[in-house]
């Protein structure tokens, strides 16, 4: 399956055999990733902002306030190189040649534009629930002058392509006899224990969502 | 402390009172970070790749294959964004609008050259060794084609700047009231328990400095 079809600008050149191009995997590295790297040209040169993002479709959601430079730059059309990488291991060869990472990363080229007013809402309400489900409904709902101060970008995914290397080091043949450990050492991200405001009225637990949520949940 | 003069290419707008441009508070960030996105400018539209790095001194080390496009461009002297970023919790505020992230970012500008022939053994030691200290010299050392193989470029650090956010929850007055819990959701990452490469010779017990370096070691 290759749902973006690989050209000079997608596709992977180093090690090919761990590149992809369907949505299947580009899609799962995206959704599974917490934030991204949103990549744009600024007077001819570059610069990398991280932000959150969540996908709809074929499309990456960025949001943030109405004045930031990243969301203007992202809203106005210019081509962007959005990056989603999560680490799962060091994997530990025989030689020092042959160290490497295991890791799941999407490169993602597109443009952007912003989202109608109308449809913002839903846009933020699908930010919180891919991080959360169950938050939106439980908090204050954005006013009128909150809207206004956020702006929502859908960058529409043009090409795309995704890199995967997952398990043991593959050492050269005559490195196995060596008297060296090898092996993986995995990286997973996880939550951690709550921590309450300070501010907190006395009396409220922290809701049956998050907490069912987190159990033996990875970030 | 502003050891990078804040100037409009890498001043925090956003939020100005989450910057920095001290040394201590970049270089703590690039030097927790396991890996790095690197930007830059080809057929002037941004590409963004994720790598690993080591820090030396004011310089950031990449390295990879000598036929990688990344360290090709890299090595070139063109402008490069280099961003590190953790993550660090969910904020969950009273109101949707107030929800936030905990984080710690790196922005740096500035431009590479090969690392020469002389120095490379070195900077790969010290990339190993910012990693997994004490594996370097268990492992078999690059023979010369390996070496040949492999370019480390130093990216010269020209300006930077780190944005980074911590504690609970800024909810407007008012809000403070509302029945709802408030606090931050931690994001950890962890290293997970060794996995044995199914080659391995029998009888080679992972090394103490592997084991040693786990305990409660976060990644």
């Amino acid at each position: 399956m290759s749902d973006f079809i690989p050209s000079e600008k997608n596709r992977v050149r180093r090690v090919p055999n761990r590149g992809a191009y369907d949505k299947e995997t580009i899609y799962g590295i995206v959704d599974a990733a917490i934030i991204c790297h949103v990549g744009l040209v600024q007077d001819g040169e570059p610069v990398v902002i991280p932000t959150l993002h969540a996908r709809r479709g074929d499309e990456i959601l960025l949001h943030g306030a109405t004045t930031s430079r990243l969301i203007g730059a992202a809203a106005s059309g210019q081509p962007l190189c959005i990056t989603m990488t999560l680490v799962d291991g060091l994997v530990l060869a025989r030689s020092a040649f042959h160290h490497s990472a295991n890791y799941r990363s999407a490169v993602i080229f597109g443009r952007g534009q912003t989202v109608p007013v109308d449809e913002k809402m839903a846009c933020l309400l699908h930010f919180t629930e891919k991080l959360l489900p169950g938050r939106w409904v439980d908090v204050r709902s954005p006013n009128a002058q909150e809207l206004k101060a956020t702006t929502v970008v859908a960058v529409t995914i043009e090409s795309a392509s995704a890199k995967v290397r997952t398990g043991p080091p593959k050492d050269d043949e005559e490195d196995y006899a060596l008297p060296v450990w090898a092996g993986v050492l995995p990286i997973q991200q996880q939550f951690g224990a709550l921590e309450t405001d300070p501010q907190l009225t006395a009396g409220i637990a922290p809701p049956d969502y998050l907490t069912r949520f987190l159990k033996g949940a990875k970030a």
